[in-house]
């Protein structure tokens, strides 16, 4: 397997030197269709769009004042957890956030420093297309969908998502160093070992910024052989009545996770992660995320940051065909190695 | 090198349970750029487009008396051989044509049986453009690009190349043994054991049929670890004042190719052959291939077949860094395959 480790190196270092880029690069303006399509869809690279929101009514109107009123008796999901870190490894399990029910306006209090100080981390952040299912209202404020998008595409987005959170909450998060030092939240399920991960999603992403910013940390499929997997024991987190979390242990096999902290990657146990080559953006209000599918990512956000994305599912072509074969080699490889090592990169 | 040998065979299936269609559709006009783009040249599959010549003069004009009166005494690179094969194996050797000067009028009258019965097979084939470069005079009769296309990948074609030839060439071939009995050709240096071969290109094909017919066998670039490859010394054609052939071994290392007859595959040789999926397909008069870079293919023409082709240079991005991660794969499995094994198939 030393030969097939050495061929995906090698892949995975020529596709930055044939056809990615160092940073993302910006558009001035929202771009034509076809053009959009061949120079970032079928390539499946990121880039940042400006001047593509200017027209959304949201940009101005959503203060929390105004969300208070539009939609503060709103019931939405809210993902909650002690720490920011929903979907995020500790220890041997995958934890999942506690899922509730609450009103906008008790997630805009919280944001607000209204009210008593809370022993969790709140996120609207649910991605089942909640702007269109939980909060319609909002839909006129913003589109239901991206029209050059969905033309390039030939088709709507499968989701329309609502996010607003704390800076704390993350798709992965800050360290937690940093979070309880700020924040001094308190987490008596996790330690310092808990780690933050990346994701891929098998969407093509839009991800449209109306406040705040968010920062991305972003990693082509193609470096898939530098990024390490482990399997995970599901879990959600639950909060006790005296507001201190548990994690509770769910049924159902392993799910194969990453475990590498991308603000803070430990090299001495993923020396492979050397060789990744992430990139860093930063999309301000007003600005919109082409993030393409199968690319890891992170994401940390400014305090209160709100934002909608679109997700149109990805083509299962032949890009689809050759990433499998690419992550089927990278298990193969990692599976000849040492044994009682969980990582499954290589 | 097994466990890497079952993956891209595993890979190499699923594209044709994902993705891949068991015939060439047929697309009954000519398309929108978008659609063509997202439909086909971004998924890398094949299609033949119906009524997208039928405005071309030349579909009407191109008759034998037509082009020697317009271009007879023009002189163009023709491709010689003993046998109509151009770009095929011959024991060790990769054997190129001799590339002979001749004016198109002594062509036809070869073609049309006119003259001396010649011992060899001509075919006006020269793939660099040659249509603009050697016969602008027809340039007129067609067009000097595909405008759907170009508006497509937002460029012009690379080259427009002009084919004409007999029935016995072909850029693979029909069986030596049919050909002896149709023809009665000579070949002098090369017997039996003279195979036929598919070959791929970097380029987007549009592939033009303006009179006869032309048969494709088309093999998927996924299917890439079924097709073996071996190493052959480079050679060329030469005729011999007596008419007869040699062939003459050229300076420079071996050149990698395929010795696998699609017509006739010798499955006791290449048994890998046997989960490869061709697809056959037959394009006439007026109509248009689009053969997407990177299929292996095959080609024969029925006699004094005439064809313009377009060739748009590919993008060298995901896919082609995937192919070539592909093509790495097979010839590492087969390289620890059995010692003194020359094919790098899988």
């Amino acid at each position: 397997m030393e030969e097939v480790k050495k061929r995906v190196t090698e892949f995975s270092l020529e596709a930055h030197d044939l056809y990615l880029n160092r940073s993302v690069p910006y558009l001035e303006e929202p771009p034509d269709p076809l053009q959009f399509y061949r120079s970032w869809i079928a390539p499946n690279k990121p880039c940042i769009i400006r001047n593509a929101l200017s027209h959304w009514p949201a940009l101005s109107r959503w203060t929390p004042e105004y969300l208070r009123q539009k939609v503060g008796s709103k019931v939405i999901s809210v993902a909650v957890t002690p720490n920011g870190y929903a979907d995020a490894v500790s220890g041997k399990y995958f934890v999942m956030p506690e899922e509730r029910q609450m009103t906008l306006s008790s997630v805009l209090d919280i944001i607000e420093g209204k009210g008593q100080l809370e022993k969790a981390v709140f996120y609207v952040q649910k991605q089942c297309s909640n702007l269109l299912e939980e909060l319609p209202e909002l839909t006129d404020d913003v589109e239901p969908h991206i029209s050059w998008m969905s033309t390039a595409l030939g088709r709507l987005p499968d989701a329309v998502n609502f996010w607003l959170g704390e800076a704390s909450a993350v798709t992965s998060s800050e360290s937690p160093r940093q979070q309880r030092c700020v924040y001094n939240r308190v987490c008596v399920c996790v330690d310092d070992a808990f780690t933050v991960s990346v994701h891929k999603d098998h969407y093509e992403n839009l991800y449209c910024v109306v406040s705040g910013e968010k920062n991305f940390i972003l990693l082509p499929p193609t470096d898939r052989p530098f990024i390490p997997y482990g399997l995970y024991q599901p879990a959600v987190y639950h909060q006790r009545d005296d507001g201190e979390f548990e994690v509770v242990e769910q049924l159902g096999s392993e799910v194969p996770w990453i475990p590498l902290d991308p603000l803070n990657p430990d090299l001495e146990q993923y020396p492979q992660y050397r060789r990744a080559r992430p990139v860093r953006c930063s999309v301000k209000a007003g600005e919109m995320l082409y993030l393409p599918s199968l690319w890891f990512h992170h994401v940390q956000q400014s305090h209160g940051c709100v934002a909608v994305n679109f997700w149109y599912d990805m083509e299962y072509d032949i890009r689809y065909n050759y990433f499998q074969l690419l992550e089927s080699l990278c298990g193969a490889a990692s599976a000849a190695g040492p044994p009682g090592k969980s990582s499954v990169g290589l």
